[in-house]
């Protein structure tokens, strides 16, 4: 179920390494060199951000009025597509140096990589203009569409395949071990970029969780990328890790001015680079499914937040937690629900969410109900009670952390077993 | 000398056509619905723009408090990008539906396209930036030379031959008629990508120039394109030509709001868009140097500047024409230069500047002298005299079709002769 069917059609796909040992030597060197770039150029670009308008309150911090820079995820994309600028040629070097292999240039091999970068470039773009121009939520769900074509095409050139595994238990339905998605598979590939960007995005607002739960999620894939290679699998792995390990590096950077208490805040500019960067690893790396697995907190934290992000009940503009001023604790933000208004389905989402514990009802009047709102976030507070800032990051990365755990073992045990 | 010598070395570059007869024939029919995007949706962005803070008010209009929307360039760039998107598969729709010829597929000329729209997407992500951030000088030189390093990657690997024509004249001196460049081609093409970048940059600030030199020097390396591809040349001039006329398509939709009187401005955002484009252009379709010829009013131009970007002479803020409010026409701007702290190459420059007539001393007094500012528009005005603002662009449009007649006629004249 969660193995792609690799190679297959097209031109260049897989087959035998055309990586270049001396290259992914120097990858955690490089890796190394955004995590100094990010750490250097942050503090030296906040203030234009700021002075440019981009910062705001942190509303958490009880009686704070400084302002914090905001869509300092543009700095990490900035010295992100530097690093892997300058890393691409070493990746080939077996090729560029030896002129009796120049004939034998992979450039497959080289038109992925470039892809890759002009759909993350085109992200942080897109990114950076919505932290800038407040763009509205239709908005958001075409500009990754239009991001994730550079890649869609380099698929459809290199690999073509759109043969996918059927899962055990519906094999007997198709009626094959593998079914043929045709365009679907596109349309599939397309929306996990649409899905990726947003996931990161909606589960935020506290300090640190942004660029924590990136981190935590791209280390995880770095090493699904490293074990597989040493299992002798082709290379669209080591393309995926040379993606994936410079994420890491911008985004440890990050991490130290974002960690509570923040000092930067990262803004859609970075939610969307860490989403598409996810995609596109795993598009090319052929894991997309696998990807899924890692995501958990971030999907299961969609679907929670459907009933609000379809108006089903109402959303208010911010649905993080909110700090209690007396004690210091975050406690769940909440949401008034008028009886009269809300459709009967609404009121049933609510019913059933409260039912499982995922959300409580804070007040209930003959008129309206007033209810946490739909976010894994808010869920820890209300099961947790209310929590110190810190902790509460703390927390929710423990979550990924241990579905980090749980998603590897899976993938490995069906390779296994 | 005008000519790159283009082949040579590495793996794919030149070569029979691979080109798809239905992907030309469709070409202007994208160029077209990019300019219709680009009418669409400037109107519908400008009020985020604005609402953004990123707008200021026209200097050049008495008495007018409007606030005008800038950085309107990121919306052509982003119609540009996407139309591109769309429009590569059908450039290969030849390879790609006939699954006979998949496996022939020319990497090497998708790859020139990802690239080539790479260093585009990376400089309006980064001219956008600029517009927002406001960033410092030395940040404007480094960006463009960060920008072009996908381009300079592809050309290594796809054309690698630095080996020049060397002008008749210094033949003699090199040695033969060819001459190799090595390693100091690429850093050439880098400065070239610097060059158009701030050259159309800096020939601005009134209303319509920006884009109406564009469009025109886009025109004419479209003709130059087309003729060199019925000529016979390999196909390096249709990656040109696909790049270019979506190009004039934004460009003209973007003109019909930016011409006088603007309701938009373009922002850096466009000119390093527009510089970037012909510059990736020219290097791709292999004639970087031709080029120059068709920016000699920005050449020009660059070089009137150059005693007030390196300071020899004292640099204003803004050194776009005045308008004198009584006559409604608009007036050379003036900087003032202390004689005292002004050094004698600075005075040298001035002196040389009037005498050729670039330049007008206004005011001359023991302590300081007040001269027109260093740029071709100050210049017109300065030996035209006052001029309404409309029939000033028209003047400095007109210089340009007139240099690019004249670059079209050399470049041939040296074909054919």
């Amino acid at each position: 179920m969660l193995a792609d069917v690799s190679g297959g059609g097209g031109g260049g796909g897989s087959g035998s390494s055309t990586t270049s040992v001396v290259g992914l030597a120097l990858l955690p060197v490089f890796a190394a060199g955004a995590w100094l770039g990010t750490v250097r150029l942050i503090p030296a670009m906040a203030p234009l951000l700021e002075r440019a308008g981009i910062a705001g309150v942190d509303l958490n911090k009880p009686g704070s009025t400084k302002k914090i820079p905001e869509a300092v995820g543009v700095v990490c994309g900035l010295v992100y597509l530097v690093t892997l600028f300058l890393y691409i040629p070493f990746h080939f070097d077996s090729f560029l140096l030896n002129s009796d292999k120049r004939d034998d240039f992979p450039h497959e091999k080289f038109v992925e990589f470039v892809c890759a970068l002009l759909s993350i470039c085109c992200m942080i773009f897109l990114g950076f203009a919505d932290d800038v121009l407040n763009l509205a939520w239709r908005h958001k769900l075409w500009l990754p569409t239009v991001a994730s074509l550079p890649l869609l095409m380099v698929y459809y050139v290199n690999v073509g395949s759109t043969w996918v595994l059927v899962p055990p238990f519906m094999r007997e339905w198709v009626g094959g071990e593998t079914i043929n998605l045709g365009y679907l598979f596109y349309v599939y590939m397309s929306m996990l970029a649409v899905f990726c960007t947003n996931a990161i995005n909606i589960m935020a607002g506290i300090n640190g969780v942004e660029a924590g739960q990136s981190l935590i999620i791209a280390a995880s894939l770095v090493i699904l990328n490293i074990v597989l290679s040493f299992m002798g699998q082709s290379d669209h792995h080591l393309i995926s890790l040379c993606l994936l390990l410079p994420f890491c590096g911008v985004t440890a950077g990050l991490l130290r001015f974002n960690w509570f208490p923040s000092s930067v805040f990262v803004g859609d500019t970075f939610c969307y680079f860490a989403g598409m960067t996810f995609a596109v690893a795993a598009i090319l790396g052929h894991f997309s499914r696998t990807l899924l697995l890692f995501l958990a907190p971030q999907t299961f934290n969609f679907v929670l937040s459907v009933p609000q992000l379809f108006k089903i009940v109402p959303c208010p503009r911010h649905r993080m937690p909110r700090v209690n001023a007396r004690t210091g604790l975050l406690e769940p933000s909440v949401v008034e629900v008028p009886l009269k208004s809300t459709s009967s389905l609404g009121l049933w989402c609510i019913a059933v969410a409260r039912m499982v514990g995922l959300v409580r009802v804070v007040e209930s009047t003959d008129e309206r109900l007033v209810v946490t709102n739909f976010t894994v976030i808010n869920t820890v507070l209300t099961i947790a009670g209310p929590m110190h800032e810190r902790n509460l990051v703390m927390c929710i990365l423990f979550i990924q952390v241990v579905c980090s755990v749980v998603a590897l073992a899976l993938r490995f045990g069906v390779l296994f077993v």
